[in-house]
């Protein structure tokens, strides 16, 4: 049976670590940053264009009399949805190959039809703002308060972008299966530990 | 080294169930009914009484307007507050014996101290109540609507009962480790992953 894991996570939680972890120890791919570059390539738009779009750092924001409605007309006009859609149809395109670990993008929304097992990785932000300073050269001269504001920011985008395609709240654990504190947890072994139980489920 | 596991659940998720089947995999011991027992024989008090006390069906409330602060004059006067520290005790002294389960009664926050495992376990609605259905003799007589309303009236005195002596929010998935929801998992398997986790542990 195809075992397909979507991972969610807060910022500096450590999640896309514990997906390759998890996927390393599945022996199966691991899509993350794979999807970003499949969009552009497909789109015709530029690579840093659609980062800023899935990382909710541009908006286009829909009139605000006629909302939504406004999308069944012509969707096609916003970057936003042309980037939703096609993000869409790649992540059902790796997922119907087989066996993976995707990281992000809504991908358990997108793939709710092939009931993905979906994993929350989470933690307290001391514990993410010690991650985020080890781990991230860019944001390394950070003060702590803006190391702060900048993984507050990070995952209000995230939280946005996935309430807006999704209708769902980002981070509620009534969305996910199983959900992962990494404050006090190793992530090697969290992974070891999810890796033994994916393998048992048939 | 010790391994102190508590569940947090919501009613009809079958939480029980997991830390049963968790500490039978562990081969530790298992506590759940036995911490009303020994407080009923500790206290004095009736079974039943300590029973519905700790269930949330009565609630001895605090003179509105002296509030808390009361607590500190003279704490013993209210049986809500004398069921919870020798619950407290209780708990500290089988979780100072060795390895355990223990479900429920605000343990994760008793032994924080101890740095337990602290594991919740939730499920939706829907299947909550088709477990209560099937598991619970004496509510199988319910309509659909008042086992809704059950489970419901039952949770909501859970999450007072918590947020009352531990001033945290009951279910917010900040306040443990590992979340896991039982709608769609076997709680078979579940077990058996985390016990297999919890054993890589040293």
């Amino acid at each position: 049976m195809h075992k397909i894991i979507t991972i969610g996570r807060e910022f500096g939680s450590g999640g896309r670590e514990l997906g390759k972890r998890l996927a390393e120890k599945l022996e199966i791919p691991f899509y993350d940053k794979e999807i970003l570059t499949a969009i552009a390539e497909e789109s015709g738009l530029a690579h840093s264009y659609v980062e800023e779009i899935v990382e909710g750092k541009i908006v286009h924001y829909y009139p605000i009399m006629i909302g939504r409605t406004f999308a069944y007309q012509d969707v096609s006009l916003f970057p936003n949805d042309v980037v939703f859609s096609k993000q869409s149809e790649i992540i059902r395109r790796m997922a119907e190959k087989g066996s993976c670990v995707i990281v992000g993008r809504c991908a358990d929304y997108i793939l709710r039809d092939m009931q993905p097992l979906n994993i929350f990785v989470y933690a307290d932000l001391e514990s993410r703002m010690e991650r985020c300073f080890k781990r991230a050269p860019e944001t390394e001269h950070f003060s702590p308060a803006e190391m702060k504001k900048h993984i507050q920011k990070t995952d209000k985008k995230r939280a946005d972008y996935y309430q807006f395609y999704t209708g769902m709240s980002w981070g509620d654990k009534a969305n996910y299966d199983i959900c992962v504190n990494t404050s006090r947890l190793d992530i090697k072994r969290l992974a070891a530990g999810l890796a033994a139980y994916v393998k048992d489920i048939d």
